[in-house]
């Protein structure tokens, strides 16, 4: 279990804690006074209760002094167990705004690539018949990262969200917990965010217009996200044209038929990838694709000859070719890994990326644990910097 | 992404809320009024903002109306995002009894056993240099679960905890995260419980007398799990003496040298795994060893030598065999997966336990989610029938 005999806790004499109080710990990331709270590890029946505070605090009622839990006789450590702050989904979108996320998510893609961020694959945990969770976790940056989030397609039936969970971001000194934020806002910023990074690094010069097909949750985000990168002009297309519509309206583009949005220079489909709106016959010259919406094994938004016909850059290989856009010209032998390129690779400038004006270039995102990393750091930092405030819970 | 076009909101017309929010939901472990706050999932700059709460709360600091997010023109989704209860490390203990730990974990091993629980393999992301964390999930009873803790064994030295963390219960038709937990108590009662869990299967009917090698953090809580489980007797030994004079206290055992504890008749080492504490010298017919502190590659309390002078079982084949108590054993040639059998079969009625009033049962316990999953879900239950009470956070 990693513990040592005697050193989980310390016995004191009084006066020691005073002593260990003093110890002096770099405040990573705890710019609001180092809120920590002192707590009995074990309850001690006999001698000194009391406890300090240490730093202000700016949420007093968190920091009263509590009766001891007593569990028995058991050595007292004063192991300093800090409160920790929580972002929910508003405040989340109040911290990070698209254009931080994209340039956050890209400056990921290339520490991903340069081996300083890392990423173990992420682990799916399905719930037959409902849908699935999945753990992706990730270390980068002094920080390390959990994001626990659902896709669960029949919850619109009951008035619930498709996709819900909570991020731990941690320190990975210490592996304390820093920070519990939303899932889906994280998620919803990130996947618009490297639609963005993709466009700017793949897409022709001269790419104006967007077709956004699929103006969904993500769709709406990647919308935004491309917006926010400069692209000023835009066509939406979904199903529901209401939907299209009020994406359009909100960004001054305009809703569209799907042939108009795949007309567009950066396409970027976000559907659920349960029917292909891409083929071969929608390929122009010069066009850039963000197939963002198939995320899992089974899913597909483009057919395996269309995508067999671009130059193919996906973010990470593994994830891409068994549950991505990808993956079905793969099965098909239309694709090899010697065929696709890491996003990363060209971002960090080791691997070229658009072949020429006329080429036809597919970005296949699957959805990056790093990627999280990369936004929960930036609202982190933000409230760190006061930009936005936190609830509080103690673990 | 797994968002349906469309379905991400719905467009309500005047009267059309009323219609949602009347939709049946069955409250599952919500008994507490079903706290659930209905948001904008998108804000709609037109239009009726007027929300409406449901259920009472308790809490009605949270679930006063709040202006909507402004993102732009978008659909308005009343999407009900519920509060989510936390239990911080107090409350975990005072919701979770070691009897019933003891009781909820080894259901969780037969449930396991017959593949009603599912667990896929824990993922560990190393923080080279400091420890590492661990992503745990796990599925059953209707729930599913994520535990992200950590051993980072250099924390005592500034004064903080080795294991920290955070549990997130979530329900396992919805995907909706039910609850936050702190994980370091999660974790202390399920290893405490499974000593007691494996000593019940395997120990000689007449074991009366417990040696407790190693008396930190989970050593105390196995002490205390096999005294919940009838053993009134015992001998504890740490090189911290004082750590085993305070644990033999608590619990009217004693303190004594570390051949004393190996002459018990369960006896459990709970040490950090660097050093070997039982050789094939300290066995003696009838003893029943509880292995608990290996739990990652590179740890072992015996040798080879001695692990494969015994009766072997383990908790997951997978674990055991490659970061457990049986490796070195395994990697020696000594040990196969025919001589180990897992501990859920045995509970289950499927497998023999111990072969006889003589032989020497090692159970190898590395840790799994499904434990977590076990105490988790009973702090939940407990935590809905009112037995103890939980701060709120909004994700």
């Amino acid at each position: 279990m990693g513990v040592a005999p005697g050193c989980g806790g310390v016995g004191l004499a009084p006066g020691g804690l005073a002593q260990r109080s003093a110890l002096p710990r770099v405040a990573r990331g705890r710019g609001r006074g180092g809120r920590r709270r002192e707590v009995p590890h074990e309850a001690l029946e006999r001698g000194d209760h009391g406890r300090r505070l240490l730093g202000g605090g700016r949420r007093s009622d968190n920091l009263e002094l509590r009766a001891p839990v007593h569990h028995g006789v058991q050595r007292l450590s004063w192991l300093a167990v800090p409160d920790v702050p929580v972002l929910d989904h508003d405040a989340v979108l109040e911290a990070v705004k698209p254009a931080a996320a994209i340039e956050r998510v890209g400056e990921a893609f290339v520490a991903h690539h340069l081996g300083d961020w890392v990423m173990p694959a992420k682990v799916y945990l399905p719930s037959p018949g409902w849908g699935d969770f999945r753990a992706m976790p990730a270390r980068g940056g002094g920080l390390a990262l959990l994001k626990w989030i659902t896709s669960f397609p029949h919850n619109p039936e009951r008035g619930l969200p498709t996709v819900t969970g909570v991020v731990c971001l941690s320190d990975a000194e210490t592996g304390e917990p820093l920070m519990l934020l939303d899932a889906r806002s994280v998620t919803a910023l990130r996947t618009g965010a490297v639609a963005a990074v993709a466009a700017r690094a793949l897409a022709r010069e001269e790419a104006e217009r967007c077709g956004i097909i699929g103006c969904g949750l993500h769709g709406a985000w990647t919308a935004r996200s491309l917006a926010a990168a400069g692209y000023a002009d835009g066509i939406c297309h979904d199903p529901d044209a209401g939907a299209a519509e009020r994406l359009a309206a909100e960004l001054g583009w305009r809703a569209g038929t799907l042939p108009q949005a795949l007309a567009c220079d950066v396409v970027s489909c976000v559907t659920p990838g349960r029917a292909v709106v891409v083929e071969a016959g929608d390929l122009r010259p010069g066009l850039h694709l963000n197939m963002l919406g198939a995320d899992g094994p089974g899913k597909a938004e483009a057919t395996p000859a269309a995508v067999a016909s671009c130059a193919l850059f996906c973010d990470e290989w593994a994830q891409a070719s068994h549950g991505g856009e990808l993956t079905g010209a793969i099965e098909s032998g239309l694709v090899t890994r010697e065929d696709v390129t890491d996003l990363g690779a060209v971002l960090a400038g080791g691997a070229p990326g658009r072949p020429g004006p006329d080429a036809v270039t597919l970005f296949d995102s699957t959805g990056l644990a790093i990627q999280d990393l990369a936004v929960a750091a930036a609202a982190h930092a933000a409230w760190r910097d006061g930009a936005v405030e936190a609830q509080t819970v103690r673990l």
